[in-house]
């Protein structure tokens, strides 16, 4: 039997997961396979630590090297995270013509156009579908299923950690610290949180879908980001009067201006999204894509986002296509990422979003006309007002506006002068509303 | 650039959508493919039809051996429906080492066996994934992405006039008939209903389904299949009081016996599902597939299951696909379907489930007890009970029992048991609980 040799660097969680699938499935897999995968060397960091899987310590090497100048490796799986290290390691293997499968979004986002081009001339192939949403065949089917369609707008839930709070927060109406620390303690979320909470995981992973999505090339800087560290209680139980569900988002849109080249806008922000709609329904650590097409119109993908056997097995079955490729000899078979020059980046200012804005108002006269007459010439039109009566008066009072959608621009000159009449009595909570 | 050539049989609503598709996205899936998909011969069965796209009329063709004896056509895509004279011309297809495309499920369903095996001995390919639930990618899922996966249980919302009429009926509280006409009068439904009410549509896609998930050789007969005709806007109700949403569900599950080989349940039925469940969530003429598999846990996938131009773009995903091997000379790159030996079928009689039981009971003393010892007997335990006073006495009242998992045989027996008694003066509901 045909047998293909790989090379896995990283041993930690998703790399015991990957070898731990390898071995238990390895039967199924030679069947469906007509090959045999061989895992030859796996490069590690740390020869002592304890490994959760059984492997032969002869595969074990603290050297990269080990894997790039061993000819019978035709496949290296790069699992050591972060991007100057795990670039160096994916370059190597592609100039010696070695196919490489990473789950590395980081270094997608960072490098990726680096990588897709030297493949490109070195004619093989690169894998990623555990770089985004482990358990969810995302990458597969942008890359393929959705070869034959043109697709309009992508809306996801791509990080966990954050889903998790949020439900938590939306159910149990507890503040952010405390379903943080419930989410850290049951470890949904890091020690230091803080790339998960700031928006910029989900940012990484929008930059590999909007490529892959709409051919535009997309940096984590260049994303319109925003953090839940902001959400309050207060904001749940405000979105459940208008029906809102609250998420963090990660959405890229194609928009299309008569006389002028498609441009697509990435952000990813908290966003108030319809109670009853698919997205809202996605509770916990789970994570979702909705794909909005022309062809297909509304598709969505569920499942598990991270963990050992949900990013195990996207790896997996990243190494079984490649695998089919090595065997057919067919590389390049799906073509890589590539820019379409066609396509631009959205300035943020030209987002068009609706808006929920909840200002803490000095209880006087004349506010909510100052307030609306200033929303007014920005061309910011409203779509529900409420305010509250406080029992002391002179208090401050919440003063809740719903907008139809409007400019980032004008949403953001509006706020500024708003912010200059000293009318308010705290900073004015600003959440964009999607009507998907 | 390298052309490959197609015949397309059958130009009706996914024809059309199929034709339209390659048309205005040609450029995109050229540039994709770096190959060109020419439609050489198109067969049709009436000729002064009128056609929803613009074709050159000299592709048109009456006679199928017009694709099949053009050796310029290397993909075959069979879109007439039907079986019988299908597999004629798929047969035909293959023995000329054509590939083939097909969007027809109750030909795989009766047929898929001999087709697979033929396509095998000539070494070519068939694809299918407009042959179940149309924009859902659930075929390429189950063959590709989950190939480093072992399935365990497969839940489908896979017709979507069921699904359309079950919604109506769950929202606006209607009887069947009323939701059935407003969703034939709207296109969800056909003239002649029979296929999608009776389950009969949903058993033959799950035949494809249960093949692909557990290599396990399905009948359309062979599926436990029952209808949503006996559904009435009463069992809605006690579904709500008990928090279940109502959905007719294909359900393939592997059930694993110590020292027996896996068998594999399969049923198409109405089932109470709780109604905070993502299925639950489905809502309309919308498809949707959970899968559970021992990697990745529960994954979903949702879309719009019919129409032109959902079933026409994953026919075409599947040419280019097809076309990829062709380019690349890689056919079987993806095995086809095939039998798992180890796997049998479970016998009905062996499925276990919850039940939800709606008797109406004579009001006189004893009922409920006569009812319980009988369940008892059986080895079914009662998870809860409600029964309704009504006003004038000697009426028959409504007793509504929900219970644990049991085998479908006990209850088999218990309900002939109970039928017996008298005590009934209308047939007695059951609907299983599936607790997803």
């Amino acid at each position: 039997m045909r047998e293909v040799g790989i090379g896995i660097a990283g041993f930690g969680t998703v790399g015991g997961g990957v070898l731990s699938i390898l071995q238990r499935h390895a039967r199924d897999i030679e069947s469906r396979l007509g090959a045999r995968i061989v895992v030859r060397r796996v490069a590690i960091r740390d020869p002592d630590k304890a490994r959760p899987v059984e492997l032969d310590p002869a595969l074990l090497t603290t050297r990269f090297e080990d894997l790039l100048e061993d000819p019978s490796i035709e496949v290296v799986v790069e699992l050591v995270g972060g991007v100057e290290q795990a670039f160096r390691l994916v370059q190597g293997a592609l100039e010696r013509g070695k196919h490489v499968v990473t789950a590395n979004k980081a270094l997608l986002a960072a490098r990726g156009d680096d990588i897709f081009k030297l493949a490109l001339e070195k004619g093989v192939d690169v894998y990623f579908e555990g770089a985004v949403c482990g358990g969810v065949p995302v990458i597969r089917t942008l890359r393929e299923a959705l070869a034959s369609d043109r697709i309009t707008a992508l809306h996801g839930i791509v990080n966990g950690t954050t889903n998790y709070i949020l439900t938590a927060m939306a159910e149990k109406g507890e503040p952010l610290s405390t379903a943080l620390a419930e989410a850290q303690r049951l470890g949904y979320a890091e020690a230091d949180p803080t790339l998960d909470v700031s928006g910029g995981d989900a940012a990484q992973k929008l930059c590999v879908l909007a490529q892959l999505a709409f051919g535009v090339r997309v940096k984590p800087a260049d994303v319109l980001t925003e953090g839940i560290l902001a959400l309050t209680p207060e904001d749940f139980a405000w979105g459940e009067e208008f029906g809102y569900a609250l998420k963090l988002l990660a959405i890229a849109r194609r928009v299309s201006t008569p006389g002028q080249p498609d441009a697509v806008e990435a952000r990813v922000h908290p966003a108030f999204i319809p109670a009853g709609s698919l997205l809202a329904g996605v509770r916990g650590a789970m994570n979702a894509v909705l794909l909005h097409s022309e062809a297909l119109g509304p598709s969505m993908l569920i499942g598990q986002g991270a963990g050992a056997m949900p990013t195990g097995s996207a790896v997996v079955s990243d190494i079984i296509d490649l695998t089919r490729n090595v065997v057919a000899s067919s590389p390049g078979r799906v073509p890589l990422p590539h820019g379409d020059a066609r396509v631009g980046l959205l300035p943020h200012g030209e987002v068009r979003a609706g808006y929920y804005l909840r200002f803490s108002v000095k209880d006087e006269p004349g506010v909510l006309a100052r307030v609306a007459s200033t929303l007014a010439q920005r061309n910011i039109s409203i779509a529900a007002v409420q305010q509250r009566e406080q029992g002391t008066a002179g208090a401050a009072v919440p003063l809740v506006i719903v907008t139809h959608d409007a400019r980032e621009a004008d949403m953001s000159a509006a706020m500024a002068e708003i912010a200059g009449f000293g009318i308010t009595v705290a900073p004015t909570r600003l959440i964009r509303i999607e009507a998907i």
